[in-house]
């Protein structure tokens, strides 16, 4: 549809791999790690500092961009990269998880979902065809199927049934894309049984996805029974297309995604960490509230070349975060974003090098103790 | 000491002139605006932002900077510059505002003021010679000396009072002022009574500073009494040093007081309104939340250059704002300065070319109406 996926090179000692997704919008390597702009933003960020921190594609949140400003005002002012000023490729999810996490009286029909807005509490019925609706009047890059995402933990009927539905789902979504040059990802679900997410991914390969998203994880199970679904799973992902885990994910577990042949990532921990004070760095997490900070010169990481670490010390950036000031979170996120950005690039580079080991090691040490459990919302509110 | 004033134009129709003031971190342009960065830095703009913006001089809150991070610490940093990475110039008040509007517990005796922080309630006595210790430490280019600020209205005999210690504490900060390189200006007290405004400035010129400002208005007392008070006293400042007006103000004031001969101006008014949504443009004020707005594409000023304006339309800062995102208090700050910015270099082109009376008449029909009185504390908080 409206994707090229070139694949540069396959590591020998895993299921490992880097290559180049084209998009309307430019191309992103891969493995990519996408910054949640839930808002039409990243929050504290402009387009020119995602750009300074690296940056090449962004996730937007369908859910929230239909409540508030709508879709039809966003279509109306040129679509999503318009409208935020963003020229990069964009994927937007299709709102399915927003409406399981954040809706109030959510209720799932065979037809779609019905919800109440968590802003004014308006109520919305959500079909595979309004989340495709809405994706192309936003205009992004990759649009996502709807899907429908049990609670963690389900019993098995309850994951069978939302396999079914979210593969008639996917079969309804296929039929109603009709806008060139926006790539549709399907989503496979099936909680943590093995035989449902195969199911699932059989079901979705036959209708036939630009790319095969893993949805479903990251939702508060614990991270050896999620690398172990993920384990079984993406050995049968159509080698050909991009695979996409959704929600995920920390340092350590971005590592062993791509080691079992994951392509795409997205989560809120840098931007929402950023928020918190929690800064990213070559030596691990770094609180820079904590007064040890109060007189420090350095750099929140020395080995980092972003806007934040070339211009300012800890001890401003703590002060800014003591004292609330807004530019804190700007140069906060700024790092955790390069951070990431910093950490994709090296993964692909060790890829190409063949000495993804050594750099497993070392990110062994930095994160290996801070796995982060419970539930990701995948937007960053 | 450490400023070189050079006047380079004075109007043949006003008193208003144009000026270049040097000091350690390069010169600024007079008439000047400086945004108020009370805290180490202008709310949700960085140093880069001001300068984008066309900021030559900055003002930060000696009050606010010795209870937190504290001089000492900035010191051993460096100095309030290298702190905040912002290389122009600095001008840092005294305190004494601050002292009197946001402490608790305040006790003016004949040493100093005893204070309680407003963080914390810690106990403090700002002296004058403190004041200027302080503002030593922080290495800002222009000092203020400590002042005695009476509260709004006060009786003839308390602005008496408070004139007569403010010229005994001008005396002490004057003696106790050591740092070669950082100007000191004197504050002229005397609340609405002009006898009291005479005998202060007089005390002063006596002592001498290298600039003369104006403090204890814009404190409630409503804008005609404002002027009328400014339009007796500024025949008989200094004409060879800068003339600082504090804390105002509005457009309209300030070209008020640019044609009565005010070099020097410094509001909250910018910031502030930018992150309450209310923005500066050449047809008046517009409050981005209105939803009048909501898929208006053109920029929030079609007149003006700045980042924000070349890069995001009316309809995407509303959304911003609506949704409270964090980027909206950033584009919104940075167009309202760079409004601030250009009303200055409109204003200096103006005398330049002796038209101001066309200037003074377009800003009358944008700002006649939007006087902003009562009390706005001289901080950015």
């Amino acid at each position: 549809m409206g994707l090229g996926f070139e694949i540069k090179k396959c590591s020998k000692d895993s299921r490992a791999r880097i290559g180049l997704v084209r998009t309307s919008h430019g191309p992103f390597a891969t493995p990519a790690f996408m910054p949640v702009g839930t808002q039409a933003t990243v929050k504290a960020l402009s387009p020119h500092d995602l750009r300074g921190a690296g940056v090449e594609i962004i996730l937007c949140n369908t859910y929230h961009l239909y409540l508030r400003p709508g879709h039809k005002v966003i279509g109306e002012l040129g679509g999503l990269h318009q409208f935020m000023g963003w020229n990069g490729p964009i994927l937007t999810d299709s709102g399915g998880f927003q409406v399981y996490s954040l809706s109030k009286l959510r209720k799932i029909e065979e037809e779609g979902i019905l919800f109440q807005s968590h802003l004014d509490g308006s109520r919305h019925f959500f079909t595979p065809r309004l989340a495709i609706e809405i994706q192309e009047e936003l205009g992004s890059d990759i649009a996502m199927v709807l899907d429908d995402c049990p609670p963690y933990p389900c019993t098995y009927e309850r994951a069978k049934s939302s396999v079914m539905r979210t593969l008639r789902w996917a079969e309804s979504s296929k039929e109603a894309k009709g806008l060139e040059g926006q790539a549709l990802f399907g989503i496979v679900q099936g909680s943590l049984f093995r035989d449902l997410r195969e199911e699932c991914l059989k079901g979705l390969t036959k209708i036939g996805f630009d790319g095969y998203a893993i949805g479903g994880l990251a939702v508060g199970e614990d991270v050896g029974k999620r690398l172990a679904t993920l384990r079984d799973l993406l050995p049968q992902m159509p080698p050909e297309s991009p695979r996409y885990l959704m929600g995920v994910g920390t340092p350590y577990e971005i590592l062993e995604g791509v080691k079992m042949g994951v392509d795409m990532f997205d989560c809120v921990i840098p931007t929402r960490n950023a928020r918190n004070g929690t800064l990213f760095t070559s030596l691990g997490k770094l609180n820079i509230r904590n007064s040890q900070y109060k007189t420090d010169k350095r750099p929140c990481d020395p080995t980092c070349n972003c806007y934040t670490c070339k211009n300012y010390s800890r001890a401003y950036l703590r002060h800014l975060y003591v004292s609330k000031e807004l530019l804190a979170y700007r140069l906060g996120t700024i790092h955790n974003v390069a951070f990431f950005m910093n950490l994709m690039e090296r993964i692909r580079r060790a890829i190409m090098e063949e000495n993804l080991g050594a750099l497993e090691e070392e990110i062994s040490i930095y994160f290996g103790q801070e796995d982060e459990h419970g539930l990701l919302s995948l937007c960053d509110g």
